[in-house]
């Protein structure tokens, strides 16, 4: 069992801003297949488990086209192309989303969501998060309704398919155990 | 802040056997506003966390074309259209993908994976499986060989992006680290 070998060629479609890849690639059995995955390649993305000093979470709760239902999401979003610094990327989206500030930030890890979709996340614990000034600093089509709940409330939204970066629960787990346990 | 309101018209495209979903909304400034999603509506996969009866983790090794490398996945898959008892096809995809066979099994919980994604995923945990004599049966352009790892493993690689369905790791956690502590 070894890595698969990519070959030509590459087809890059788009339907609205939706990037579909046709990549090539010769399997084991030694022929040519292709397979269509989701986003352009070096497709980034950033998230974060935020906490204000009294260790309430801050969500992002808001009305998801896919699901299509209102979830409590972890704030984050896409990282510009030019963009290299995840961490800096990943403050700037916690700011903008829901108007909090923070400089007390840990990587949490990376992920990939699916076999198929050529994107990574990045994904952030921030503790000891303040609200700025400025407040929330919205993109147009973008609603956010900034919701503190508490880590049992997260663990228990994670379990109940009202979120959709569960993962990042997953990679904070035992520093949310330690916090709700008073480590 | 309420639930957006889904209208008329919706699109439907393929690119290969990729399905993009433009759908509209009417948005809280009362404007529509198209979102393309990925997969077509009333989607639905499964996967397990699946143990061996010494509490060994049953892995799918194989290649990912979107992260273009080898992963450890859990096992399982797409299910069917007219395929509505999830248990059963997860219990199926475990026995396709890597000859291991239970009737062990507790739901897990659902996912949605992405905001933009319309595909539910399914987890569940099965435990006391044994190797079925007729091994796998895997479907055409699939690879899998089937790894046994600890549960430390199993955290481990949900921890170092080296498997896409990290949020069955997070549904199964107190489960997975009560067994691993014996109790």
């Amino acid at each position: 069992m070894g890595p698969w070998k990519r070959v030509e060629p590459t087809e890059v479609k788009k339907i609205g801003w939706r990037t579909v890849v046709t990549k090539n690639f010769l399997l084991p059995d030694n022929k040519i297949h292709e397979f269509h995955t989701i986003n352009r390649e070096e497709t980034h993305s950033v998230g974060v488990i935020a906490l204000t000093k009294d260790n309430q979470v801050i969500t992002a709760y808001q009305y998801r086209p896919g699901p299509e239902k209102l979830m409590y999401e972890v704030p984050g979003g896409g990282v510009e192309q030019h963009d290299v610094d995840y961490q800096a990327a990943a403050l700037r989206e916690l700011r903008e989303e829901t108007g909090y500030v923070s400089d007390v930030v840990v990587h949490l890890g990376d992920i990939h969501k699916d076999a198929y979709n050529n994107g990574t996340w990045h994904y952030y614990f921030v503790a000891d998060c303040e609200l700025h000034e400025d407040g929330q600093d919205l993109d147009p089509h973008e609603y956010v309704d900034v919701r503190l709940i508490t880590i049992d409330q997260l663990f228990e939204n994670a379990r109940s398919c009202l979120m959709t970066d569960t993962e990042a629960v997953f990679l904070a787990y035992d520093k949310l155990m330690d916090i709700r346990h008073g480590k």
